[in-house]
């Protein structure tokens, strides 16, 4: 038995995406986003949805560049922090003591802390009643050294990174592996 | 330290969602994307990225509509089947013995057995090289009705909804919580 709800934009799960950019004065601010995700893989790209409101959101269409960065369980409440506040107030790094790095193919900055950055340059903006969806071409990702294995591929296990659920108003861990992707399901095939 | 890998689309974590359509046969078909996620708030959208080869692909530019099915850890390796089996060539909801169930407000398809179904129409599609990025607007939800709590919210922890790790190339049950959203970070606002 099914029961319908309002529409609403529930989904599970959504990232905790960690945007960074440079404000009209050259400061480097950070908002998380939960909205958004991969938009395409070659060339790379992904969406993140911003309120006209927001005080990124100038930065955005100004630079028409950020970074996604991509936090550790570890860094759960500077995340929270950086949804919750506005860069308009405070300075959000100043404050996090976490620090910013100009990125190296893009006009916005990375946070060093975190274990997972993405380069993107806006490439498309759409419209979409409260929310402005901007897609960004990935035109670099830094990774921490240390989860790097010796065969050069990134481990992510010791990530251990944060997802939303925009469901629970909560951040989770990541959960325990149910299956091999684009394997598990071949039982089908044979059946 | 940070190493540069080369510009890629994984971002972690992304939802396993089971987006269905009815083909120009008017089959019913299923697709596992994982490329996607909420778009907009008000009126609620998703995106879902889709490439020209796949068979749905048609279907969405043709009916301008879709369902957005999330499945429960148990429908892992139906999941995993429908991203690598073709429609083309299979009817994938005779193979694995699901229900397709009419929209009741678009012209799609929703899998009766997966516990959260989300009615979508097309409102935007933004070609990006590989993918085209469907978004589309929020019409309608659909939630089995056990997982309904007395004062008619949605419990989700039963639901157990799965997660795509493309990182890894696996899936996932939900991870514990490790604090909650607009609440944890307050802290900092103190400070």
């Amino acid at each position: 038995m099914k029961k319908s709800l309002k529409a609403n934009s529930l989904l599970f799960p959504n990232p905790a995406m960690v945007v960074c950019t440079y404000d009209a004065n050259g400061r480097a601010n950070a908002i998380t986003l939960a909205w958004g995700g991969i938009a395409a893989s070659e060339p790379p790209a992904v969406s993140i949805a911003v309120r006209p409101s927001r005080h990124s959101y100038e930065a955005l269409r100004r630079t028409k560049a950020f970074t996604v960065n991509l936090p550790s369980v570890k860094h759960v409440t500077q995340t929270d922090f950086f949804g919750i506040a506005s860069g308009r107030d405070i300075d959000k790094f100043a404050v996090t003591g976490l620090t910013p790095v100009k990125g190296e193919f893009v006009d916005a900055p990375y946070i060093e802390e975190f274990p997972y950055n993405i380069e993107c340059q806006v490439v498309h903006e759409v419209e979409l009643g409260t929310h402005t969806l901007f897609v960004g071409e990935v035109l670099n990702v830094k990774i921490d050294s240390d989860l790097v294995e010796s065969n050069g591929k990134p481990s992510w296990e010791n990530a251990r990174l944060l997802t939303f659920d925009s469901m629970s108003r909560s951040y989770r861990a990541p959960g325990e592996v149910v299956g091999s992707a684009y394997s598990i399901g071949k039982k089908w095939l044979a059946s």
